[in-house]
């Protein structure tokens, strides 16, 4: 058993080591050391406080019962001791010593370990574009920033903020300010959508809509190229380019974020000899033991395996982190617990939508070497009659050949039914079950939760419907732009009613026969579809599943050479313009 | 391929066998046959209805489109012909003929058949007590009832009500009574708890105090008697006996619902000779094929495997019949998808709280011959930052000696979140996982919806403490009881403002010592466990983990006999009436 137990970091993972140690091993020695003086805050929770949930900087690293986690409460409460601003500069492997550096002290020392801890986080990019490190430039990555910013726009000195970035920070960032502070918000990124890391295209669209909806300018696929200002008045105005068609734009602003991703922190590792991952995260075992077995690793710097791709990720989550901690802890201590990888579960709250993922998304199948092939469906998220149900949007994901789930989206108004689909398809996607594990997903059912056959279930379907070839389907922005270039036709099998207004706007294009009158009526497409010769034609409802209907009714007939409109209208609507 | 099908049953499961099977299958003969008049309703939906989430009848045949389920409806849009009041009567399964009933003409025929599906589903219980057919007294099944139910009470006939059976059916329609319609409620339960079939003690008292406060009367451990009344004013009262001391009582009402349980409807398949289960459910195997195979059955009617106990089951549930609809549709296809079984996920809403649970409660697992050993966890069910952050409540329930995860209930008063737990929890349990899965479950996490160390992994951290002996609890019941019989010693850790009305109440058994004082003054605690000799003292706190932590720093120091009250202050606040 060792003595001594060293924890470099005392953010999420390291007081969770910590902690738990304590608990399972009354008399270990263990220390911990930050060179911060703020510590074991929720970094997450920066949004919420410069938002106005949370009031006082001190909600972020209380306890739930008011009680600050400081250096007195880990001595006193949690009985083992926290050194602040001490900064871990080396370590000596073969002395088993870190060497650190006092910084109020001007002073360096050297920490014994039988056990040492890396926990050391991850730090917030800064592109290399001139004016990155001027005044009124922020990163969100630890309270003094986040107290900055909150009172720099309390004091009124903010008008207009631009968000570099449109991350889960930056996003989260973007709607505090608008949401409770009125600024002026836009978010530049790089990447032709927001989350790009997080999402595919279509619920993408749906965050980007809202934003839009909440009067958040978005610059997508722009660049930053300078950050104009000077020492004095600090940044001015924020210069990006349309990565597109070079078009420049000025946005004068009073603040810049960056949220332009982490890079974790891995140089006292590297200097130590310890392996390092394609992602700059420190490599470790499923015990979390890093190269040296004497060395654990956790949290943002490090390094694990996606259970899906089966690449090596790194994922900033105080979730993560805090059960990594756990595990690390009950293995110090002699035990053998095994942290196996993540799926990547991801959620966040945009306004008053809520969207989560799992797995992988379509780019990221196929950069995995996957064929991915996926079903979106649009549905209401509680019994129909239940009078809050609202539209809930699916995407889920599968391997063509092996029919292997990778991935599940949603998005919706209720957040917390969005997580518990997405939460329920992501615990077995680490055993690579086949899509008809989700058709009979066994989510629990109430009208006041759920539709009897549960949006997951209906995903599930659609997708095996697919991947058998009863379900033809056509990407919904894809048919938007076919649309607008004009060259489709469209079978509409909604109600004369509900089709009357596209019928008018596109005369040429938009064809309306009921589904009750299909089948006596179908033969009147004979003309419609002569003239369409080698082209499909598209087929529409509310949100899918009549449409399908149609297609496989119409294929009974001989007009195979249709395409459904994947979540029907209803998808339309979520990520484009009204058509009427 | 077969030619002819025949679907018995117009409700779920048939309508999803008959639409699917005719969506994969443009030449098969389907024709489905229904003895009532309405068919293809939402069951599930008569307390919305009853309660006004519903306004017309209608709404519970409607698609989300507001298209009437009707024969028409199934004809034209659907493609395959529906019978109504025609009831089937016997099963000549060597000749492939269903004797049936043509209710309206008062004539028999026979219908063929290649492939038979039964969807007879389930009749509510009328217990044989005298009084049960009386006017005035309902059972919740069908469409006419319902309507009899809305509109006596719509018209003002009904101030008082019983309501027999505290399922999930009875509860539903004592809120619907109370809520939107003041109606005085009582429900009489034989049972000693509420939802017996579904939660476990502690979960059940959280519904139970619920109901209590939104002034719904409830006798449970109550056995009627009989029901007062004559056929020409209906019933009159309700006569229960207590089943634990006998005391009678008579409980005047102008309307009863028996809500007792229903029973599957298994006579046809009985009188076919076709083997029957424990439940008296028709059984199954994985394809869904009755001892028949040309004999599908599913729904309410078909027994099937509980994926937990390994015992046969019934689960007269819209969501499961859905889902086994489209499965047997795929197989008489030619298909080869399997029902492997249930693992009996739930979820009710009760007024304003959410209730959920999966697998076996604590009796069910050691009914099916399990050790179960159980942790409860109270804790907030989003960052305890974020403004409507509140309790939720947590069950979490294991094979003492292989540790596998057997069953899991969570309750509170953000629905989707109690839900999105409990589903999450549920696809793991048919793998048999060991507690440790769920100490690392990868729920999706943002502050909104999240703590960072999430109910669910703290449920299982709880559970794994428990089996490896670090976590000693006392039940909350247990706890409550001895302190009411005042022999206990209680070392509260939560601060001296928060225990000092708890001080002065109990000044003989409750001490308090914080957590931020105990590693300094825990030697003060030497008289009061020489007092106590052989008995353990009791600790608590706000929920449960700091009394934990002093559990093991006491332990720690020589004293050993200790016991954490589980879920700590806010789970006896959320079972029983505030100790001070």
């Amino acid at each position: 058993m060792p003595e001594k137990v060293l924890i470099i970091g005392a953010v999420a993972l390291g007081p969770k080591v910590a902690c738990r140690l304590r608990r399972i091993n009354p008399d270990i020695d263990i220390t911990m050391i930050d060179r911060d003086s703020l510590i074991s805050y929720g970094g997450c929770g920066i949004p919420y406080y410069v938002g106005g949930d949370v009031q006082e900087l001190e909600g972020l690293y209380s306890t739930i019962a008011h009680v600050k986690r400081d250096v007195s409460f880990f001595k006193n409460v949690k009985g083992f001791n926290v050194l602040t601003r001490v900064e871990a500069v080396e370590i000596k492997r073969r002395e088993k010593k870190v060497v650190v550096r006092y910084l109020d002290e001007d002073r360096v020392g050297e920490l014994d370990y039988d056990k040492l801890v890396i926990g050391t986080g991850a730090t917030p990019m800064r592109p290399p574009f001139q004016g990155s490190d001027l005044p009124k430039v922020h990163v969100v990555s630890n309270l003094h920033h986040a107290s900055a910013i909150k009172t720099a726009i309390s004091n009124g000195e903010v008008e207009r903020a631009v968000v570099i970035g449109a991350g889960a920070i930056g996003i989260e960032m973007a709607e505090a300010l608008t949401d409770l502070w009125g600024v002026e918000t836009t978010i530049v990124e790089m990447a032709d959508q927001v989350l790009p890391q997080a999402l595919g295209r279509d619920m993408a669209r749906i965050v980007e809509k809202k934003l839009e909806d909440k009067d958040v300018k978005l610059l997508l696929s722009q660049k930053v190229i300078k950050i104009n200002g000077d020492i004095e008045n600090g940044a001015e105005s924020v210069e990006v380019i349309n990565q597109l068609d070079s078009t420049p734009t000025t946005l004068p602003c009073d603040m810049v974020i960056v949220a332009a991703g982490v890079r974790p922190n891995s140089e006292l590792a590297v200097g130590a000899g310890l392996a390092i991952g394609r992602n700059r995260g420190i490599l470790v075992n499923k015990c979390m033991q890093t190269t040296d077995p004497n060395i654990y690793a956790g949290g943002d710097c490090a390094e694990f395996t996606n259970l899906v791709s089966g690449l090596d990720c790194v994922m900033p989550l105080g979730s993560l982190a805090n059960r990594q901690g756990r595990i690390i802890a009950t293995n110090i201590n002699g035990g053998n617990e095994k942290f196996t990888g993540s799926v990547g579960s991801f959620c966040i709250k945009v306004f008053d939508i809520g969207v989560a993922k799992a797995g992988l998304t379509f780019n990221q199948a196929q950069a995995a070497g996957f064929d991915p092939v996926y079903a979106v469906v649009a549905q209401s998220d509680r019994a129909h009659f239940i009078p809050d149900a609202d539209f809930m949007f699916m995407k889920l994901i599968a391997d063509r050949k092996t029919r292997t789930v990778l991935g599940v989206e949603a998005a919706g108004p209720q957040g917390d039914a969005v997580k518990a689909r997405v939460d329920a398809v992501a615990p077995l996607l680490k055993f690579g079950v086949d899509v008809s594990e989700i058709c009979n997903l066994e989510v629990s059912y109430s009208p006041p939760y759920a539709s009897a056959m549960d949006i997951v279930n209906n995903a599930g379907n659609a997708l095996d419907n697919t991947l058998n070839g009863n379900l033809k389907a056509i990407d919904t922005f894809e048919f938007v732009g076919l649309l607008e270039q004009g060259n489709v036709k469209v079978l509409d099998v909604r109600s004369h009613i509900q089709s009357a207004p596209f019928v008018e706007k596109y005369p040429k294009q938009w064809i309306n026969i009921p589904q009750d009158e299909l089948r006596e009526r179908y033969a009147e497409l004979t003309a419609v579809l002569n003239e369409l010769k080698e082209s499909p034609l598209y087929l529409i409802c509310g949100t899918g599943p009549r449409s399908y209907e149609a297609q496989v009714f119409l294929n009974s007939k001989g007009i195979a050479n249709t395409r459904n409109v994947q979540g029907g209208y209803g998808m339309i609507l979520a990520i484009h313009q009204p058509l009427v």
